[in-house]
């Protein structure tokens, strides 16, 4: 499971044991099943988001993380600061293939621009100020720009406290809304990650598999000023003092045990109407499956002989490898299954249930049938749009990000769009100097050329005609026209450029209007066409939001009356889930289960010596010579590696720490199993299991393999 | 696991829960155990031979089977009747791919040449009849000689009851000798067989493995004249009606269910002294390994493009592939453990113990040193002869077995050696005549290239110069040379042909000397030098026979001294072993586990559609259609296919009835896993489990796909 990139959940989901996503508030309403599961806190403990544990809680934006020492160090997923090691790579010192630690903390290494540590302050619930009486009255583009107004109100008014950023999230549909106040930490540096060979051991093979084996941890560290404030990368900075950090467990971990998981999980669906579960695993998921696969045979042909652009693309790479056995994983499950079958007959329940009295039939029968045939003309548009979205350049797209915020920028900045604020501008800028560590052209142009090709090919009446004038498509193009096209691009841009990129950071539309360019020519050429196309966007969006929230309205009052509790899908707030460490007694195969935990043994079993089963020397020779040291269990006459639990997790957990009863640390959070990624849609407890990295494992390869004896006395190992 | 080729046991074990193939007599001293797992019949009753169940038992020769029906229905493994089929099997008409139905019991077939049932009637306890007060004063040969001439005195005396085959069999080391009586069937039919997709499902690569999903079940029928006496096959002969034969389950079986196997397990070598395991894994199954890779890559390339020479040789490419796999799996494990320093600190202590009173120093220590200094003799003189031994064609191993068997008739059929007897000529033929269907010239030519070569760069003084001059070997061969030699041989044998192999079973010496054929002169030539060699082996076979009981006349007296009871290692005699249906909590890789059944939902998992994998697209359909009929068991959600339990088999044990407490029948036992084979030398519970297939498995493939109502109705299904 790698960061999350999956637009907001906007649905709901029932209540069973072992299921959830709890906002931390709700605990207390689970206190009974907390306890009974093992829990040995207080629940009401857990709600605070300002003392211990949940204060130690932190998000990357996209992954979770939590400080363990006071001195800012952050546990956290190798897979969540890969950009971070790649960033710090070159082919003479492959810290990626090598991992790294930082002798001192003079040593730490800034992470890959723009990466961040959010603590979440607060959660305020704001349903009344975003959905004002008179927004209520509202809908369309209308409605959306107006909830939009107020989203950006109460954040600017929540960011004038320095050093903090804010955002409203959704639940619930969309029928509540919460502000969420984070500290934002800008000085992330890299302290330790393991050699890939550890970190990512398995890599795209097992990614998503049990029997696991990776150790996939590293550890960073938040840095501000010397007065505590916080600030960009500065060399007379220091570490930040949390007010809380996790401990290390004190006692085993066994199987049946209570855990819990805190973090970020970015998004379910697990109540979705059949049409969307229709449409996304009958054109959707297929077509990013054959979409990534391309991808990825076009990146590997090119980069087999060039290690700069292998490294630049590792991180995408890796995310696409991720991805795509995710898409396939859930559609092998769903070829098994018959969600879609389950999922009709269940709005079937519902639709009955809404036309079985007056009331309800006028509070929500327009509505039901409203949002199927909105979702219907999006669906539509998102089919038709296909080859034309996927023959944009790169290039492009930055060109249009840029000309839109110049345009942006000609208003004040609380009227414009969202993301396109002056807040937003050290992303940007962030985002224009990664380009320089992460965009080799002749990738790029393997991939236009694909994508070009599918596009130009379609019938003219299927093409889009701005896009045709602006880039230069023409009918009955042979492959070297296309060819000879894409180089025209990169012979006319100054793009690749950094500077050149940073400098347009502070052009006005005029003066990027004025240029020879041929991707910023054509983002102006296209902002007509893309505005307008936002706008039909926009005033679906909001009949969506409306119809939809109207949906979930009726879906929780049925659920209500069935006796079930309600809680709101992933969004990428924090969240609590909670089970036991727990095998399988069905494993991958007919015949064979899965045990709770995986031992050192498996490492020896797995190791080739290369690729991605490259067990670094030294920890081949510890686990030959049974170097266990303190970390033996004798159950498992090794070290345990990695456990499954019944946890509820999904993208944007990753990271996240795991909790014994105690609320003390064993472990992180870092992948689900394949057949169990489906549980997004469709939650079955039989075969969920998340897989953690045991903090056992975690202390034996730094103590008896990395020597990392400065970071195990920070964790306050002896 | 395979038909039992192995030499005899001559070493015993101690008992511990679960462990143990026990004689049916020695039962009652285990009654309580048996109680305690869960035997629900009387142990006494398991000791009659000739009462339910042990009378419904019977040996094929290398593997076990049960009666299943009043009409002389046998049931075994499929892989035990692999010859039969292959027998019967041409390109046109391929049983072993097909399967093979009988309709009614006129289309029955003729098993292979040879094929027997033997039903055990007697086992009476000889040992002072064979090792009487005479020969107790002898060594060497000469005692080898007084032992086998008991032997046949004996056989003699038991075989005059007409029908009946009767051997010697050393126990505890050739401590004890029993005479076993069996009746003799002699025209056996093949009933049924599953297509090979079904009975061999998932070929070499699953043999020996779990997960598995073999239907490794076939039925054979046992006939007998009119009048009800053992005859050679002959249409008039009728179905022999067995005083016993097994029922099948009335009730569920299920994990944790008491089961026993009753049936002939082969050898097993648990008590062997350091220096055999030694030379056997450091030195003898590398050398197999080796030697049989080599084989089964030369019979591949030969019989690739030819389907009647891959027909030919499709039970000893089966039979090399199973005994690569086992040897192969117990060198991993030995390599894995410390089992040699284990034994050399058990033999040790027996060591001391012997040392420690001056009436043990008197009664073992000499026989103990001999014994060493022995073995070491035999096993340099097996590493001399390696090549000499392989280089040996084929042939020329038929015409040493005629020639020698002409030589022994010149003597009274009392004095002659054993195995060369007027009893012996049937198999003798049935051997000749089975050539027909396992010989082809050129895979021969093949095999005798490879051997020969390797035989023939060995330096001259590592050749054997009787041997060179009769088969015309020289120094410097060059390849050409040595296949211009192999060609002069088969050019000038009359041994390809049946009717001239079966004519010189009835010439004298003197006749056979008189030849021209290539292989029967050489064989005259080398046979005062195999005399001699035979003699010097016999020499030292007696004293190690003597040496050997002793030691284990010390051994046993030791473990009595450490409280620990003794059976006596398999030795191809009828055993029960009892244990209980049970998964593994470790399984073929780290993380994983085992479960104690497989389903039908395997089959489909592992169906390729081809080679080893290759499900009838009819047994398929019916899995997909969920026809389960009686044979769903709602635990599994399908149809249990294979079950692992504890039980304590070995080679020989295939086909072997596996009964539940009530001594009903629920599976065939077939196979044990790889990692569980070295419990021949070394018993582990913690590893060891055997395979069966379930007969609810059988009784659905049977009805649901095969459509074998006849049969089923025979085995008292509605």
């Amino acid at each position: 499971m790698k960061r999350t990139l999956i637009a907001l959940a906007i649905v709901s989901a029932t209540a069973h044991a072992n299921e959830g996503m709890w906002m931390p508030q709700q605990l207390p309403e689970i206190a009974a099943e907390l306890k009974a599961t093992g829990l040995e806190l207080n629940p009401s403990d857990l709600t605070k988001l300002t003392e211990f544990p949940m204060g130690a809680i932190v998000s990357l934006g996209g992954c979770s993380a939590s400080f363990v020492s006071p001195q800012g160090l952050v546990a956290t997923n190798h897979h969540c600061v890969y950009n971070s090691i790649a960033h710090n790579s070159t082919p003479e010192n492959d810290l990626l293939a090598n991992g790294f630690l930082a002798s001192t903390i003079h040593d730490e290494l800034p992470a890959a621009p723009g990466s961040r540590i959010y603590v979440t302050k607060e959660v305020t619930q704001v349903t009344e100020q975003i959905i004002d009486s008179d927004t209520a009255q509202l809908d369309g583009k209308a409605r959306l720009d107006a909830i939009e107004a107020n989203q950006k109100r109460l954040v600017a008014e929540c960011e004038a406290d320095a050093g903090h950023r804010c955002r409203v999230a959704g639940y619930y549909g969309s029928l509540e809304y919460f502000l969420i106040k984070q500290l934002e930490i800008k000085d992330v540096r890299l302290v330790h990650a393991p050699a890939e060979g550890v970190g990512k051991f398995g890599g795209d093979t097992d990614n998503w598999m049990w029997p696991r084996h990776t150790g996939d941890y590293s550890f960073l560290r938040a840095y501000v000023t010397p007065e505590g404030e916080s600030a960009e990368y500065h060399e007379d900075n220091v570490p930040y003092a949390p007010d809380f950090h996790l401990e290390l467990a004190s006692s085993p971990l066994n199987e049946g045990d209570f855990v819990m998981a805190l973090g970020y999980p970015g998004s379910t669906n697990r109540h979705r109407l059949p049409s969307e579960v229709e449409s996304t695993f009958e054109w959707s998921y297929p077509k990013t499956v054959e979409n990534f696969t391309t991808q990825l045979a076009i990146i590997d042909s090119v980069t087999a002989t060039n290690k700069d652009a292998e490294l630049k693309y590792a991180s995408r790479v890796a995310g696409l490898n991720n991805y795509l056995k995710n898409r396939q994983g859930m559609l092998d499950s769903y070829g098994e299954g018959e969600m879609l079958e389950r999922k009709r007959a269940e709005h079937a329940a519902l639709t009955d249930w809404v036309m079985s009295s007056e009331s309800n039939r006028e509070a929500y029968a327009d509505d039901l049938e409203a949002i199927e045939s909105l979702l219907a003309e999006s669906q539509a548009q998102s089919r038709a749009d296909y080859y034309l979205n996927n023959a944009s350049p790169r290039l492009l797209g930055v060109a249009r990000a840029l000309y839109r915020l110049a345009e942006e920028q000609q208003k004040p900045d609380s009227d414009r769009d969202l993301g396109y604020q002056e807040r937003d501008l050290p992303r940007f800028e962030a985002f224009l100097r990664g380009m320089e560590r992460n965009f080799d052209v002749e990738v790029e142009k393997a991939l236009d050329f694909h994508n070009l090709s599918a596009y130009a090919n379609l019938p003219e009446a299927e093409r889009n005609a701005d896009f045709d004038q602006q880039m230069g498509i023409s009918n009955n193009m042979s492959d070297a026209d296309i060819r000879n096209l894409i180089d025209s691009w990169y012979a006319n841009t100054t793009l690749l450029d950094l500077e050149a990129r940073l400098e347009l950071l502070k052009q006005s539309p005029a003066q990027m209007a004025d240029t020879d360019d041929a991707f910023v020519r054509a983002a102006v050429g296209l902002y007509a066409f893309d505005r307008e196309r936002e706008a039909e966007r926009e005033e679906r969006g909001g009949k969506i939001q409306q119809a939809y929230a109207s949906y979930m309205r009726a879906k929780i009052a049925y659920m209500n009356s069935q006796g079930e509790a309600v809680y709101p899908d992933a969004n990428s707030t924090l969240r609590v889930t909670f089970g036991t460490v727990e095998g399988r007694g069905h494993g991958t195969y007919d015949g064979t289960a899965w045990t709770a935990f995986t031992t050192l043994r498996g490492i020896t079993e797995k190791a080739t010596g290369e690729g991605e089963f490259n067990a670094p020397a030294n920890q081949l020779a510890a686990i030959a010579a049974k170097d266990y040291g303190d970390y033996y269990v004798e159950s498992l006459d090794s070290v345990p590696v990695n456990f499954l639990a019944t946890l509820d997790i999904t993208g944007g957990n990753s990271g996240s720490a795991v909790l014994n009863s105690k609320g003390e640390f064993v472990g992180l959070a870092f992948d689900g199993t394949l057949d169990s990624i489906i549980s997004d849609w469709d939650f079955n407890l039989d075969n969920t299991r998340s897989i953690q990295v045991d903090w056992r494992f975690m202390l034996w390869q730094m103590k008896h393999v990395d020597k990392a004896d400065n970071l195990l006395k920070e964790l306050g190992v002896e």
